[in-house]
C-alpha cells in the first residue's frame, strides 16, 4: 500500500520545483535554453540543491561539476544507489529531458525518507541523487560529459579543457557559476544507478505503453571534420585562385546524406552542427567545421559507412582545393543493460500495474556511459507526447510522469532495501 | 615642386597614424579585426579624431557614424570636396583595406594645410577626410552602410535597425562607443568625393602600374536565403520525418557552385556566411540561412543565373521537407564613375610621373555607392601584393603607398583650388 500511497503523492512532490526549475532559461515559444555550466545552469542547480537540502540531504559535487545529494541513511559502510539525470538541455530544448528525471529520483527519495523517518522502511543502502554535468553535448562536445568522466571513460584534465564555440574551456565555465574542485566527501562508485527519462521516440505511444524498460541502445560514429581554405575577397578574387571551406563542407554535408540514404538508409544520420570561419558575407571561408553522427545497431556497418563517408570528405577537400582535418571520430559502441536491474524495473512496474514493454534506446544517456563504465545501471522510459525531442513541443502527459515517478520509486525502495538488488518489498 | 616635396613627406606623416591605428584589434598571425562599431572600431575613431583634430580640423559625426574631419578654408558658401573610405575590417582581415585610404586623406589636407599657412596655396573649396561606417557588411548586412545612408539609398532608421549575428542593432552598437545622433555642424553633400584603395587583386601589379584608375565595378547580386526545418533528436527521431534545414542549405550551397560554375562561368560567385539554429550536434537544424553573391558584368545575366538559383534554392527546399525564405535579393548595378574625375586623375598621375591604368572593380567601394548616389566620385588604386585581400597577409608596398599619397594629394590640390574640378595647379 505504501507505492499506492506514493502515487497520490508523486505530482505534488514534483511540480512546484519542476515549475520553478522549467522557468530558468524559459521564453515564451521558445522553450528552455540552458546549456551545461550556464549561468541558467547555475541557477537550476541551486534550486535543485536547495529542495534537496531542505528534504534532509547533504550535497556535494565533484571536479566535473555532477551534482551528488546525499541521502547517509545505512552508514558509512553500507553500498550506495544512485539515481538521476540532468538538468542542461538543448538550446531551446524541452522542460522534461533530463529534468524530470533528476526531480523524480528526488521525490522518489523524500518518499523514502518519509517512510524510513514514519518507521515503515528500514534502509539498507544510502542514496545519492544525482545531477549530471553536459549530458546534451550542446555546449561542449563531447555529451555526456559528467557522467563519462565518472564512470572513467573520459580524464578529468580532458574534459575540464574542453572549449565551447566561444572558445570558454569548460573549466572556466564552471568556475564562473562556482564550481572548482570537488568537495570532501564524495559518494563512491555505486551499487547500482537508475534512470528515468521521457522516450523521445514514438515506440511506448505506438505500443500503448506507459512504462519501457531499456534493454540497450544503438551504436553511434560520430565524426568531426574541419575543412580548411584560404580566407579571401568574395568579389575580386578569381575562381581559379578560391580555397572554399564551406564549399567543401556543403558537398561533405550534402554527399554523406546522398551517400548513406542510397547505401545504409536503416542508419540514422545527421550533421548538426557547423562553425564557419571567419562567417562574413564578403570573405571566402578559411575553415568550415562539421559535426556528423551515424547511429545504428551493427558496429561493422557504422565502420563500414565511416570508411565510405571519409572518403567522400577528402574527395571534397580535393574538389575545392581543401585540406581536410578529421578532429574526431569517436565509436560509441551499443550498450548492452543491466539484466538484473532490468528484470527488477519489470517487476515493479508489473506490481504497480504497468505492463513494462522492453525496448532499445537510439540516443545516448547518462545510464548507458554508467553501464559502458562497469556500475549497474538501468534505464526507464515513459512516453513523450509524439516523440518530440530537442524541441520546444516536447510533452510527456501528467499520468506518464506519475506511471514513471511510481515506478522509480517502487525500484529505489527494492535497491536500498538490500545490496543484493531485490531485497525487501513494501 | 610642391608635389615634389610632398612625395618626400607623405609616407613620414602616414607611417606614425597608420602603425596607431593598425594595432587596433591586431592579433599576431590573424591579421587586423576591427568590426565596425566594435569597441576596436571605437579606438581606432579616437585616434583618427585626434590626429585631425591636432592637425586643425574640427570633428563632426552623422546619426549613421561617418566621421568627418572639416577644414573650413573657403568659407560657409564654398563648395566641399571630401575623400575617405573607411576604418573598419573584415574579420582577420588586412590592415590597409579601408584605413589607408582614410589616412592618406588626412595626410593630403594636412599637406595643403601646410601650404595655405605658408600662403603657397588658396583654396577655393572646404575639404573633409570621411569615415564611412561599416563599409564591410561583415557584422552588419548590407555592407557599405554609412556611405549607402549618406548618399540616399539606404533609409537611416533601416541602417540603425540592422542586426548583428548575436542580435545586437546597429544603433545600440554605435551607441556602446559613443555615437549616438548627429552634430550640429555637418558638411553639405560634397561637390566631388575622392578615395584611395588598396586594389584586392592582381591587374596593376600584372600590368606594372602604380596607379589604377577605375572606370565603373561589376554588378553584384547578393541573395540571403533561410531554409526552416523543424528541431528535434539526431538520434531517434524517424529519418522520414526529419526536415533538416542545414541539409536544405548544404544541397543549395553545392548545387549554387554546381549550376553556376557550369552556365555561367565567368560570373564571380560565394557562399560567405551561413547561420545555422540551434547549431547543437544533438538537435536537427531548424533553421539555416546562406548569404549567396552573384558578381558580373551583365545585369540581364545575373538576372538570369540569380533565377536559375532561386530554383535550385526552391527544389532543395522540397527535396529536405523544409520552407524557403528569401531574406534578401538586391542588385547592385555597375556603376559607371565620373568621366571628369577620371580625366583630373589620370591628368595628375601622370604628372607625377605614373601612367595610370584604367580599370574596372569587381568590389564595391564606398565611392561607388556615393557616385550612385549622384555625387561625383572616383576611385583611385595602388596595388596589392598578389592580389590578397581580407587576408592577415595583404600587403602594399611602401613605393606603391607613396605613389598614392602622391596622387591622391595632387588630385585633392585640384580639386580644392577651384570648384570646376581642373582649376589651379600648384
Amino acid at each position: 500500500m505504501r507505492e499506492a500511497a506514493a502515487t497520490t503523492t508523486g505530482l505534488d512532490r514534483l511540480t512546484p520545483v519542476f515549475d520553478r526549475i522549467s522557468a530558468i532559461g524559459a521564453r515564451p515559444g521558445e522553450g528552455v535554453t540552458r546549456l551545461a555550466a550556464s549561468a541558467e545552469d547555475g541557477a537550476a542547480r541551486a534550486i535543485f540543491a536547495e529542495w534537496m537540502t531542505q528534504g534532509g540531504a547533504r550535497m556535494e559535487q565533484d571536479a566535473i561539476g555532477n551534482q551528488f545529494a546525499c541521502f547517509d541513511w545505512a552508514g558509512e559502510t553500507a553500498p550506495w544507489i544512485f539515481a538521476g539525470s540532468h538538468l542542461d538541455t538543448q538550446p531551446r530544448g524541452g522542460r522534461f529531458d533530463g529534468t524530470f528525471g533528476v526531480l523524480a529520483a528526488g521525490c522518489g527519495a523524500l518518499a523514502l525518507l518519509s517512510d524510513i523517518r514514519g518507521g515503515g522502511f528500514k534502509p539498507a543502502s544510502n542514496l545519492a541523487v544525482v545531477n549530471w554535468t553536459n549530458e546534451e553535448g550542446a555546449r561542449y562536445q563531447p555529451s555526456l560529459t559528467g557522467s563519462g568522466v565518472f564512470s572513467g571513460a573520459l580524464p578529468l584534465v580532458q574534459a575540464l579543457a574542453l572549449r565551447d564555440g566561444a572558445g570558454i574551456e569548460l573549466k572556466a565555465a564552471l568556475a564562473a557559476i562556482g564550481i572548482s574542485g570537488a568537495t570532501q566527501n564524495l559518494p563512491p562508485r555505486p551499487h547500482a544507478y537508475v534512470e528515468l527519462h521521457v522516450e523521445q521516440g514514438r515506440i511506448l505511444a505506438e505500443a500503448g505503453c506507459r512504462i519501457g524498460v531499456v534493454e540497450g541502445t544503438w551504436a553511434a560514429r560520430k565524426i568531426t571534420a574541419t575543412w580548411i581554405g584560404r580566407a579571401a575577397h568574395t568579389g575580386p578574387t578569381p575562381m581559379a585562385d578560391r580555397r572554399d571551406a564551406l564549399l567543401a563542407a556543403a558537398q561533405g554535408i550534402a554527399g554523406f546524406e546522398a551517400v548513406t540514404a542510397q547505401t545504409y538508409p536503416h542508419l540514422h544520420r545527421s550533421a548538426a552542427r557547423l562553425v564557419v570561419e571567419p562567417n562574413s558575407p564578403n570573405v571566402v571561408v578559411e575553415r568550415a567545421t562539421v559535426w556528423f553522427e551515424l547511429r545504428g545497431l551493427d558496429t561493422a556497418e557504422l565502420d563500414r559507412a565511416g570508411q565510405a563517408v571519409l572518403a567522400l570528405f577528402a574527395k571534397a577537400a580535393t574538389d575545392t582545393g581543401t585540406r581536410l582535418e578529421i578532429a574526431a571520430d569517436m565509436l560509441r559502441v551499443p550498450a548492452e543493460m543491466d539484466a538484473g536491474l532490468m528484470a527488477l524495473v519489470g517487476e515493479t512496474a508489473r506490481s504497480a500495474g504497468f505492463e513494462p514493454l522492453t525496448m532499445r534506446s537510439v540516443a545516448g544517456h547518462d545510464a548507458v556511459a554508467l553501464q559502458n563504465g562497469g556500475i549497474a545501471s538501468t534505464l526507464i522510459f515513459v512516453p513523450s507526447v509524439d516523440g518530440i525531442a530537442h524541441h520546444p513541443d516536447e510533452f510527456t502527459h501528467p499520468e506518464a510522469l506519475q506511471a514513471g515517478l511510481t515506478v522509480l520509486e517502487g525500484v529505489l525502495r527494492r535497491l536500498v532495501a538490500g545490496p543484493a538488488g531485490g531485497g525487501q518489498k513494501a
